[in-house]
């Protein structure tokens, strides 16, 4: 049970067009997988000999954050792999602490990676599935919602951005290219909810995009999330005239006190993955009311326990939990699958971008499939899931030849449209 | 790793006369013994055959204590002992839920029992000591203070006061008294710290003890809990009187608008097992500042997750830990040992009343001892205690012909002193 070693990979993949407050997204989404190399035996006695377990995590991508991981390598090497305490303090002192330069949320990113490799292999060790570890499920089948994006026909294949390589998900850039959408969203997967990423274009269009879904699909809850695009007033006139549409409006502005501001005006609960990001931030959120719902995400809360730890503190203030979601691979679905089952808290549809991006996944087909707008939740010991060994290889040298080095939703939209501007808010 | 059988045992043991607010501790102390029987594999596939292992859990006694357990029985046998969300679920809702006769924190006390039962089992499936099921030790040795408690010579032999039959600890009605006993408990187990339980009597003569005591220890973190005794003028004053001699102030007034009010105008910070028992309650008590360090107790905050889950919010609310304690045994002594090393929050020496009841354990003796003022965290699989069947039998006999079935500190010193009102505040 004691870590042998740490297996850094970087990764890109390829990602549709996808708009959002900041930009657009690039051809090549960025991951980091992380491999813990386990001793195999529980007991120290018995754990000599050849036989190891391999614990998987993913997260983040980029060369910086990669860096970082390479950095708490020797740092966790030696540790025990249930020593979740002493792993996160390793993580925390390699990177520098309090005093160092990253913040706790950097550092928590990337001991989020080892936490749910940890995990894996915990319950490879022991036989357990990693829901079970983390206090057993509460569901057999977590539910992921529809997540709509405006995009493009296809990225562009000059600078011209009418000059696109139309890709199999088509142009969706007004209320039917939304509707369509989502139509091919739910015909594949069944989702029972819909989310739609806004803040791409004024309050009227997206105010209208939601009455259109609202119109196609009867009766399915809908989200739409900004990202802190929109004036406080701007927020509440959307909120108002959405009142009785959204099942919640997420980070329709910037900051708690924003949120809170627009929270005493509209009758939607609000919801954020942006002004409440770290434990530091609950008190002063809880204490002004700025948020109903909370959206988690174990990629930067801390892991899967911290995530479990992040429900608990939300269900014991009366404020709700859902989960937030970054362009990811398999992986992290396990981990997003598992700690949702063992969250009792959960009371909404999750958020996944994994429709977008799966074709090419480094672990093998199978183990993970949105049926029904759910994921069964896997019962085989750990995360359920196997590396693809080769697929990890390729899309790392996708990653090298891109000479990508981080993630720049802006930057390629400006691209396009020197004139573009990702300050917030916009309208 | 089903559960097969849940085994219920409540048990009395010798308590010494400790003197307290609420009156004086019975002759006997009660207490519920559970056993989880839960089958052998952790696969489910061969958990065939005869192997069988078995949990253990304590918490507080009682006739009706061990009847709502009972209740829970069949609820909780054929789960799986790694489900602690439907192991709760199920006691929870076979006691009724909220819509039923029992407060949430009643039905967490039954709970609790269950969970650190659980807890064992897994720690003996998977060959782990439960701190690490936890999420690992963070310190070794867990310190405990020296829990100082006024005290009569003996219990008396009759309804007379002063016709007592002499224990082997001696009378301590006065700071000669306290400081001897301190002496005495520093003698055998080494302690670093120091708690008197007060609001007995004045506060001039706990104020007395107090400085007696810190003069007799120099430099050992001194504490006194009259357990809500004092008025709002008489914590104030005594506060006053002690700044700088205590580390912290236990429960002086009632209630979290009256801790509340007393936090406001002393220096020591307040700690409380009172005002703050419930998850509910935290967040109207951190709003208000109420207490500045929360004393956990596995026994009543829902087991030994759900206590790391109160340390975890307490770190990040930025309220200290620490760790309450009842009359109990060596299973409860294991189960805070390991949830202690695995709660990086925690900053103070624990309170235990172990010294006062280990002679009657139910443990075989060796695996616990308090040495330095600390207990080393067992390595072995679960809590690391064996259960001595014989004495469990021994003591279940004691309870089964005491007749008693409830914890009754104030009526057993009305027998000898007709007048006397638990009301509180007294002072």
């Amino acid at each position: 049970m004691i870590i042998k070693d740490l297996i850094v990979t970087p990764i890109a993949f390829s990602d549709p067009p996808l708009l959002n407050a900041d930009g657009v997204h690039e051809p090549l989404a960025l991951r980091t997988i992380v491999q813990l190399i386990v001793d195999g035996g529980v007991d120290g006695g018995d754990g000599g000999g050849d036989s190891v377990v391999v614990g998987l995590g993913e997260g983040s991508g980029g060369a910086e954050v990669a860096r970082r991981v390479e950095q708490v390598r020797s740092a966790v090497v030696g540790l025990s792999v249930f020593d979740l305490n002493g792993i996160e303090a390793a993580v925390n002192a390699a990177l520098g602490g309090d005093a160092g330069p990253l913040s706790r949320r950097d550092r928590r990113v990337v001991y989020s990676m080892l936490d749910v490799a940890a995990h894996d292999a915990q319950g490879k060790l022991t036989g357990l599935p990693v829901a079970e570890l983390l206090g057993g499920r509460v569901r057999d089948r977590v539910p992921y919602s529809a997540y709509l994006f405006y995009k493009w026909a296809g990225h562009p294949r000059s600078d011209a951005v009418d000059d696109v390589e139309p890709d199999a998900w088509g142009e969706a850039l007004d209320p039917v290219g939304i509707v369509a959408q989502a139509r091919a969203l739910i015909d594949w997967y069944g989702f029972g909810s819909i989310k739609l990423k806004g803040g791409v274009f004024g309050p009227d269009e997206e105010i209208a995009a939601i009455r259109a879904l609202a119109e196609a699909f009867p009766g399915l809850p809908l989200r739409i999330d900004p990202n802190g695009a929109w004036s406080h007033d701007t927020a509440v006139r959307v909120a108002t005239e959405l009142d009785g549409v959204l099942e919640y409006l997420e980070d329709p502005v910037l900051g708690i006190d924003g949120m809170a501001a627009v929270a005493r005006e509209v009758s939607q609960p609000l919801a954020t993955n942006m002004c409440v990001v770290t434990f530091e931030q609950l008190a002063e959120a809880f204490a002004k009311d700025a948020v109903q719902i909370v959206l988690s995400d174990h990629h930067y809360w801390g892991g899967l326990r911290h995530t479990r730890e992040l429900a608990a503190i939300c269900g014991h203030w009366g404020v709700g939990v859902s989960m937030h979601s970054n362009s990811h691979l398999g992986i992290s679905l396990a981990a997003m699958t598992h700690v949702a089952a063992a969250t009792p808290e959960l009371a909404y549809a999750c958020d996944t971008h994994y429709p977008w991006n799966r074709a090419e996944d480094v672990v093998m087909p199978g183990a993970l499939e949105i049926v029904d707008g759910a994921v069964r939740v896997p019962h085989a010991p750990g995360l359920g899931v196997v590396l693809d060994e080769a697929a990890l290889e390729r899309q790392h040298k996708v990653f090298v030849d891109s000479g990508r080095s981080v993630r720049d939703d802006s930057g390629y939209l400006q691209r396009f449209d020197p004139t573009y501007s990702p300050t917030l808010p916009r309208y």
